[in-house]
């Protein structure tokens, strides 16, 4: 099957791109000394999964949805970092029966308390991260928060009967490096980074915990950190697909987005210079993030089909629900006979793990081949 | 089942409002002489077509994914609104073969060559109907321009010997009501769409061309039109649901929003006054639109479960990717007693065709019951 065989709007990952993206993250990982655990809410595909972490793992979830997925195709490592509710652990516990280490996260001392009683009620250990708040102050608390050992406290008080929870370790994210201006402050942060979660880290096993996981993670961070020392893992997820928010934010080069939206022209505005193609809001996301460091990116790159790489000054400007609006009245005029009605285009996108997720599967290229079709998981 | 069973993040469906909304639109369209074609862009659920439109239709859809899904649940009447491309028309033909009345639309005389081509030589008769541009500008010719003639005759040159095509009518939808500034502007637009079509209408019958279907339709347009004559359809479709962008625009109440996402408390930063949710940018979508008209909506408003009415001042001021922050550095302070980890919220959305597109059904709610569960389809 070729490109050009393809329904639109449909979802391309360019396997060479991903496999190179994939041994760059890995090289990185030897190179400092840590583990890699890719989160897998990007890609959310047991293959990616593969490539990235093996058969087995480990791997990073951000919903039950995934883990019960990753669970299914066989992986066994598997880390929840999203703070887990209370009402969630009944579908943990069904897991961790089932076969898989699944570790979850808290930062709630009364979430900690339900956590080992419901664990010992039910007869299950949960394995549970302390989330530390590196900065992003969007989860976690400070490494110096005295409410740090009795969340601990908390966690692991009836481990000498019926241990309902274990304490796995601490774990942080440098989401702030998002916004960072340079890769100088890219540094900056990631060395932030480690220290928060080490000092965290260094109080929990003075007062006696073991605390064996250190991890922290963030693409950007991950590729520019000067030094993981003291930290055990780490946890980017957007390096296996990349995007214009992180070519924006100097994380990749536009020959490096592995993911990229196939579309069909479907008609002319000459009144208005643009073109309409069949990928709007939902296909491409309403995600503008990338013009934060990159304006003119709009709702995506427009690209040749063949090459994927940005037709100059060719973007969305805007989006309707089906409709993408392509050029644009800001744009240089352009050459309507080279975008005929029935043509193809490729977008590359704002933001990578949202626009995958408007899909059920992936189309896999290598130049014009369709190689293979992966299957990903969506929803909760 | 009750609300408190359920999983979260999910989508909940309230049907008294779901009721009240459709039969207010029917209503409209009894008081303005036209018939009702809803768009299932929104609700792409068949039991709300049904409620919306009878088992048969006529219903407007916005991908043939929803063609195809409507058509399985018996769905007969169905125009397919956005420019078709070429590609699709093979799609379209099984479906018209399988006895489905499956309209399609275009504005471009090349794609018109090729549907009627395309039809002559599959033996189907495409029904087609020719987008007008009213003021979007975002597809459609102008009603006076020159090429609206020879458009209708690419069509319908063959009709004497195998009729590849016939001309249905013509269609418009002015989304720029959305962006009115009063109630009195979207009057205007609608009469503005109304003349565009019917002037239309009118060139295309001096020609000689029947022109049966006189189609507009946006949901503001629908409900504050003083007069659709001349016109035989509308095509609302968000007015289903409602959200905080419609509200905003004023066509309807907070009171009418009919579906919401659920959502648990997650964990706390007092530091940053916020609570954490777990519905954030997958769960809600990224649309901010309602900014707009209603600075303040955030990625959507915060409501107890048991009324889904906003509680003043509480938004979800930002969203990652499975996190939503409620309250903020902005607001005023939290009191986090009333929001305990584990406790359950309600968000209103600021789009709700783009929210709703992130769930593969609806949980219909009545007061605190769970009365039923409806499927969608999404993609393409």
């Amino acid at each position: 099957m070729l490109l050009a065989d393809l329904p639109t709007p449909s979802l391309l990952l360019d396997r060479r791109r991903l496999v190179a993206n994939i041994l760059r993250m890995q090289a990185r990982a030897r190179e400092l000394g840590v583990s890699l655990r890719p989160h897998m809410k990007t890609a959310k595909a047991a293959m990616v999964a593969r490539l990235a972490a093996g058969e087995n793992g480990p791997i990073t979830v951000s919903t039950l949805a995934e883990a019960a997925y990753f669970a299914k195709a066989g992986f066994r490592d598997i880390t929840y970092a999203v703070p887990v509710a209370p009402q969630k652990l009944d579908r943990v516990a069904a897991l961790m029966r089932d076969g898989v280490d699944l570790k979850i996260i808290t930062d709630n001392p009364a979430v900690a308390e339900v956590i080992a009683a419901k664990g010992a009620a039910s007869g299950v250990t949960f394995r549970v991260l302390i989330k530390i708040d590196c900065g992003l102050h969007r989860a976690g608390i400070a490494p110096d928060a005295p409410e740090l050992l009795p969340l601990a406290q908390a966690l692991t008080q009836d481990a000498s009967t019926a241990a309902g929870a274990e304490l796995a370790g601490v774990l942080t994210h440098a989401g702030h490096s998002y916004h960072a201006k340079s890769i100088a402050e890219i540094k900056r942060i990631a060395e932030e980074e480690r220290l928060a979660v080490l000092r965290a880290a260094q109080r929990l096993r003075a007062a006696g915990h073991a605390c064996p996981i250190v991890s922290v993670g963030s693409t950007p961070t991950a590729l520019h950190a000067d030094s993981l020392a003291g930290v055990t893992e780490m946890r980017p997820g957007n390096f296996v697909f990349f995007d214009l928010f992180q070519a924006g934010v100097g994380s990749c080069g536009m020959e490096d987005i592995a993911v990229s939206v196939l579309a069909s022209v479907v008609g002319h505005h000459r009144g208005h210079n643009h073109l309409l193609i069949d990928a709007g809001g939902l296909a491409l996301s309403k995600d503008v993030g990338a013009n934060e460091h990159a304006p003119g990116s709009g709702y995506g790159l427009v690209c040749r089909p063949a090459d994927a790489l940005p037709i100059a000054g060719l973007a969305v400007y805007d989006v309707h629900q089906e409709h993408g609006l392509v050029g644009g009245p800001q744009a240089a005029p352009l050459d309507f006979t080279q975008y005929p009605p029935g043509s193809r285009l490729r977008v590359l996108p704002n933001h990578s793990c949202m626009t995958a997720a408007a899909y059920e599967h992936y189309y896999v290229v290598d130049g014009d081949a369709v190689v293979a079709e992966w299957d990903r998981v969506n929803g909760w």
